[in-house]
């Protein structure tokens, strides 16, 4: 019989995907260009070219059995060394070809991380504001998600809250900086604050917590600044990567899980991954996606108008009266809605046809996200827009 | 902690990998020229030139958004329509969109069937010989798989032990025609009666026992005869495919799963797949890759060779002495060993430098199967090395 969990699944449609659809919809009767939708995280940049001259050229010129062959179960051995060789030259951690597993994207990335070091009815860990998906994600591992509200000062982690949460049922905790959707970095005093903390919990407890980490939007930083990196403060990591966003290839399916060569069984957790893709159907990522990647591993796609679509937001928003912390990276903006129900709130934005997303699925209500992977020129039209709207709907804003 | 479970599985290493394995390092010693490596199931024939085309001019020619976007979770939907009015055209079952869903191969699409229609505890039957891969496919999804024994006469079902197995309990039966390993193909007879059987075990149960038909071989057919389409002959039929050896593109990962328009809940259930993806980290096959095979839908490698080294070695092994049912399809064969244990009479083999691979874990002792996906001067060169094996430890064999 068809499953009753999965059925149910299908009532619970996601906010997002929802308000996307509206915007089409609404696109079909006044022009998508008079829509001004920030409601999806789909990159707006174009791939980076050298991506495409070489799947150009290994389609003209490689043996095709060397292009399309099954890859080893856990990613193409020299596309893994490549990812190691590049990770431990950025960031100093010491990895080997067999810390690397390749992977369909950070979903396939989490999805092998989070069964490779939990069982059922263990918990995780995770911190709000958060990607709602992970939901689903734990969910389906069989473990239970637990979430640490979240700090709005700054978008950092509430620390005393994480602490009474810990108990040792506790096995993994799931992070990700850049955030999706505050869009804030973590600081290198939060993550050797969170570092110290898991340290003490697992000798309290006697058994190891492994540190989950989600790293889409490593690449995607303001100011110039670098992103630090979880893996060099806490040994028990599991990076968790894709090249969606920095590469723009969010269609291609393709990342990895990078395990600290320091975690315990750092030697033997990707293999374990090979055996997890066995009974979940993942068996790798396209074999010549790994490849085409492999020449790609330092590069990005031109992402210079996320940082100047973020300024032209976050300078606006401010001045109209909006309480917003101010992103360090990613292509999002978190700001406080101008009512407690965000969801009023992104209703009557929607009649200015502004999509705005709230924050609810998030675990933060009364926020809304803004994804601004879209033109400038979009993000510069639609502030008159917003104006009005704040004008109209909620004028003590602007007192 | 690190998954015990999965942690275990790393002893129980695959006979067929170990054999792979054994057969490259030994290549390194006398020449992979000299080995007479029958172990693996990679096609040995280049993918379709226009795959290579159309990934060509895409990268060349189109926008990158539209190439490496994010595919929607059920697949592109112009792939999907494809693939839908392909499958129409061929086998007359009158697909739609709704009720194709895209997979990263056939191990996703089984992934996602077998989800889509049990629950943890339910049991899931097959029959010997099977795939051993099949075993933890189930495995992991909660599900508990009881094996048919095999009808070694001619590799149809084995109809008497398969009603005795049925119960209550059983949700799916799981078929591969042509089959791994035997190269059987499945007759209209054994359709109808396997439907027939179902149909009647619904009505007794009151409850829906899904077909879920694994279809990878299905272009691989000799002598010029059509496979019969199992899900003509039974409604509750969830078609899971795979282009990797009709297209030779193994490493593309990329297949779907066809629900028949007249299944329970055929409308839903690939939007229920797709729920699932949520769940295990699958996300959609390449999107690039999926347009490939779009252009490619009607065509196939040239798949000669593997009906030319089948006749080879179907003469060859007759003459030996060998038991052996002549394949249908495939790139297998399946002979009965020339002693009872199959594992001592391929140890032996391998003397030779004949990699063959015994078919315990295929749920059928006494026999081995030969991947004959390998260069037909090859297979040439083998038929001498065979004759020899089998005159010095068979002698009684020849006789």
């Amino acid at each position: 019989m068809v499953n009753e969990v999965f059925k149910g699944m299908l009532s619970g449609k996601s906010i997002i995907r929802e308000l996307s659809e509206y915007a089409t919809e609404r696109g079909k009767e006044i022009g998508y260009e008079n829509v001004f939708d920030f409601s999806l995280g789909n990159p707006s940049v174009p791939a980076a070219q050298e991506y495409a001259d070489e799947i150009i050229r290994m389609h003209e010129e490689d043996n095709p059995m060397a292009i399309h062959g099954y890859s080893p179960s856990l990613g193409n051995t020299a596309v893994r060394t490549a990812v190691a060789e590049s990770l431990k030259e950025r960031f100093g951690v010491d990895y080997e070809t067999k810390h690397i597993f390749m992977t369909s994207g950070a979903a396939g990335a989490l999805a092998h991380a989070l069964r490779a070091v939990t069982k059922p009815g263990d918990e995780v860990i995770t911190f709000a504001p958060f990607f709602p998906e992970y939901t689903p994600y734990v969910k389906f591992t069989g473990c239970e998600l637990k979430v640490v509200p979240a700090n709005t000062a700054d978008f950092q982690i509430n620390v005393d809250a994480f602490i009474e949460m810990l108990n040792p049922n506790v096995q993994a905790v799931l992070i990700n900086t850049p955030n999706n959707p505050s869009g804030i970095v973590y600081s290198q005093e939060t993550l050797r604050t969170l570092a110290g903390i898991l340290e003490e919990k697992q000798r309290e407890y006697g058994h190891d917590i492994f540190l989950i980490s989600d790293e889409p939007y490593r690449e995607i930083v303001f100011d110039g600044k670098e992103v630090p990196y979880p893996s060099k403060y806490y040994d028990n990591t599991l990076s968790c990567y894709s090249f969606s966003k920095s590469l723009s290839l969010p269609g291609e399916r393709i990342g990895y899980v990078a395990v600290n060569p320091l975690a315990t069984d750092a030697d033997i957790l990707a293999i374990i991954m090979g055996q997890i893709s066995r009974g979940i159907g993942h068996n790798c990522p396209s074999s010549s996606v790994q490849l085409g990647v492999m020449k790609c591993l330092d590069l990005t796609s031109d992402l210079t108008v996320y940082e100047r679509n973020m300024n032209l937001l976050y300078d606006a928003l401010t001045r109209l009266g909006f309480e917003v912390v101010r992103p360090g990276g990613t292509f999002y903006i978190f700001p406080k809605a101008l009512e407690e129900d965000a969801n009023a709130f992104c209703m009557k934005a929607k009649e200015y046809d502004l999509i705005l997303v709230p924050a609810d699925n998030f675990g933060c209500p009364g926020y809304f996200r803004m994804a601004y992977c879209i033109d400038t020129e979009k993000v510069e039209r639609s502030i008159p827009v917003f104006e009005k709207f704040v004008r109209e709907q909620y004028p003590e804003a602007l007192a």
